[in-house]
């Protein structure tokens, strides 16, 4: 997902590298041209076949995966859709149209279904294509927007503060308006702040049909995937619920017809709601939901810490009143991903900003700065039982969530630029992580190498390779200090990393805090 | 529930009334000498054919079912215990232990069972019985502890300002401290500031125990109740989950064992927690994130309105997601009952108070307050649909929980000061509440009647006789405005209502606000 721009001419030979490493030339001029023409004349073929002609704009995180799911519908056998990704023409967007070309998903994802869903429309059906040109917009029966829209800072202190990147939204939006037809669908699956398909949308399409002198009222609908990155990526997309609704009623029905043909609406019906701001708010009010029971949570760790109780525990017995307690939260690390740690500021940029309402969500944002305020408490608690200064901290974990390779916005990077500040040397392991761009400087070692060189470990994400994780492991450097972030360590592994010399803290721990205040008496 | 003090000497002739206006006698010293040897007597009898000697401390709206389920435990076909109910010789408390000496329930509930399980303690198994005697206490192999731990004031800003009224409480266990046996179980089941059982319980047992010259350390034990209001009370305590933990290891076992004659523990299996002020933090981390998931909403309740969207819409359309989201809560009125306006108050004296630790639940003192505010809220919407200066306000609903007669804190006392404030004349309809202690000045009128005098409607409970309102009945009386807080009116019956001249408004409907504000145009 990245911004759509017009169109620009790079000077030869600039090379857009993927996170893989892999190197692509940007097409000049010409050379999209010759794309555009092949594109243009697949798609006429699809059609006389039957095919619609649905447009991803955006080939990021959900577009790319979106778009390799559009390409899997079928009728009677046979692919329902062609699909073009489209992605910009610039050394930072390229690549991810050039994999798409090599029918490689350019995302890292757990789930087998991607790749092999990308084989089927690239290789076998010939339905799936990409460019990098906004005249694409022009073939389309659907135009499907994924692009992101982010907030200008990652962090906002207080209601009033918050700002959003808005423009590359609307400059993505007006691409597709200078090129559209009419009578397509845009259908709007970024999460925006509510009230933008109707106020910024809907108007933008209008006023370039408009300078094309086209007549006609834009179809636009909103709808919210609820992707999870992780093993079930694809049926995140596909075999669950969705929300939408349309600016128009002959929108909504267009909209409705077009989820229904990729989702299975048989066992997931489609929840068609009132209006688009419905729609967009809905989506930001559930992430915002999560953020907020998350800092709850985080709240009462630190109570839990400070009166000696293991939190994880309670929680397990508050756990089990279904439908009421049962998603509560546990003790952690922090928030991450790209979702948790921005709607909230969406959803009040909307309300101030689109809607001039005074209204503060202030449990929201207070909600938000609460988990940005995490990894500090990590950093407190590690400081505790052990001066920073001039040792080494073993990062075990790096990615935003257990089991998944994705390090977007993950508290980690924040901890770990914390350890440093404190004079730390950091270094990492992840066993889904080989790179990570957000602290490109720290060295991933093999774990027995890691632990050998720290003087403390810090489990920071609740991967299955560190629940399974043999304590003797730990226990062969004496002295070492653990400090268990996610309910990683038992308490009987505790007392046998103790009985080895090696200290456990924890997180939401208060038990073995007050323990250790006992045993020091 | 009631506060359990040094015994005292009441005046000759002092009545107790119950809230169905029963009066009783208060007994004096001779009364309560031979109320004491006749139980003391039946005690001994009821041991000698193998029972067990249950003490319940408090018969309000816990301890007096409580009681009743103790009593309803058999074995073998025959009671397992003798089951004896204490409350004070006082004007305010003592017409509970009247009624149950004569088999009548002393609370009111939607549940029959409370009544059936009385009689047959009381009446046809002999086993249940009440006195207004601490020396009862002696009796015991059992004490539950059902008294009230209250907060000093109804609602504080902060953190720092939360006070708790701990005094009566500790009195209550002095006396028991002054009577009890040193192997008798004593359970707290009251909600407790986190850190109470072991800091206040225990010392103040152990020294009672002291001052009477008894070694041995007391057992006691924490576990709480998770009672509902309404038709499954008693199904509530029976066949529901339950956490517990002891003061020592003795304790717990004991309690494990008094807890699993009582509850269906082959299906809800007890949840034995490390220490007893995780037990007790359980509790109000349960009711707490409750009410802050209830603040959530609220908040964004505002929004929707500011922004005119349907947030009742929104939210079931969020809810399908079943285990992160189902229990997201509707917009309403506010808060009340027992628990959720007071709990988090408790937890952060606790953290404060018995533990001296520097740690403030913002977020969750700060949802309590934004519950109390949705009554004015409420106000303010109704302010800005009519003048309320000199009009005729019908409250429909004061309970503070749907179909249930229970009126304690609930926020349509609070509306209904507001609504006076404001100049207006309230009435009141309920299906279940006959009498409201809280507002004994407002007038009840049938239903029709008061709607026909009424310049207003607020639908404050969500009532099943409400749901199933025919609305012609409220369409007779044009120019009504309705104020619907419970999302009781669809759309459709909103616009039927229009077209007879009755203007609809509501809390989270803010797609009624906006064709108001485009009709006005």
């Amino acid at each position: 997902m990245r911004r759509i721009e017009a169109p620009l001419s790079p000077a030869p030979r600039v090379e857009s590298v993927a996170f893989d490493g892999s190197s692509f030339p940007v097409p000049d001029d010409e050379a999209r041209d010759e794309a555009f023409a092949r594109v243009e004349e697949r798609a006429r073929e699809a059609r006389a076949q039957g095919m619609r002609i649905v447009v991803v704009q955006g080939l990021g995180f959900v577009g790319a995966v979106m778009a390799a799911v559009v390409a899997n519908a079928s009728h009677g056998g046979r692919p329902r859709y062609f699909v073009i990704g489209v992605d910009l023409p610039t050394a930072a967007a390229y690549w991810k149209v050039a994999m798409l070309l090599e029918s490689r998903a350019p995302v890292v994802s757990e789930d087998p279904a991607i790749q092999a869903y990308v084989d089927r429309g690239v290789r076998e059906r010939r339905n799936l294509t990409a460019i990098a040109d906004e005249r694409a917009y022009a073939l389309a029966d659907v135009v499907v927007v994924d692009v992101q829209l982010d907030v200008a800072e990652r962090y906002f202190e207080s209601a009033g503060s918050v700002a959003v990147d808005i423009e590359p939204f609307r400059a993505a939006i007006r691409a597709i308006g200078r090129h559209l037809r009419p009578d397509a669908l845009v259908l709007v699956e970024t999460t925006v702040p509510p009230g933008t398909t109707a106020q910024l949308v809907v108007p933008t399409l209008r006023e370039e049909l408009a300078r094309r002198g086209v007549t006609g009222e834009p179809l636009v609908a909103h709808s919210y995937e609820r992707v999870m990155p992780g093993r079930h990526y694809v049926r995140s997309i596909e075999r669950f619920w969705r929300s939408f609704a349309g600016a128009t009623p002959e929108a909504g029905d267009a909209a409705e017809a077009f989820l229904s043909t990729i989702i299975a609406v048989d066992e997931y019906p489609l929840q068609r709601l009132g209006d688009t701001t419905a729609s967009e708010l809905a989506k930001v009010l559930e992430n915002s939901y999560r953020a907020a029971n998350i800092a709850f949570i985080h709240e009462w760790t630190r109570a839990a810490e400070a009166i000696g109780v293991n939190l994880f525990e309670v929680i397990r017995a508050v756990a089990v009143r279904k439908g009421t307690h049962d998603n509560i939260m546990r003790p952690g690390f922090g928030v991450g991903g790209y979702c948790l740690t921005k709607d909230g500021y969406l959803a009040q940029w909307g309300v101030t900003h689109l809607f001039g309402a005074d209204v503060s969500l202030d449990v929201t944002i207070g909600a938000m700065a609460i988990n940005f305020a995490m990894p500090r408490h990590s950093l407190e608690l590690l400081a505790e039982a052990m001066p920073l200064e001039g040792r080494t901290v073993l990062l075990a974990g790096i990615s935003y969530l257990s089991d998944v390779a994705d390090t977007r916005n993950s508290p980690t990077a924040d901890f770990c630029d914390l350890l440093r500040e404190a004079g730390a040397t950091v270094v990492a392991h992840d066993p889904y992580v080989r790179h990570w761009p957000e602290q490109p400087d720290v060295a991933h070692l093999p774990l027995d190498e890691a632990i050998g060189r720290s003087d403390a470990v810090v489990l920071a994400v609740r991967h299955q390779a560190y629940l399974t994780l043999d304590p003797r492991r730990l226990a062969r450097r004496s002295g070492l200090v653990v400090l268990d972030t996610q309910d990683i360590v038992s308490d009987a592994k505790a007392e046998e990393l103790r009985a080895a010399g090696v200290r456990t803290i924890g997180v939401g721990k208060g038990h073995w805090r007050r323990l250790d205040r006992e045993r020091a008496r």
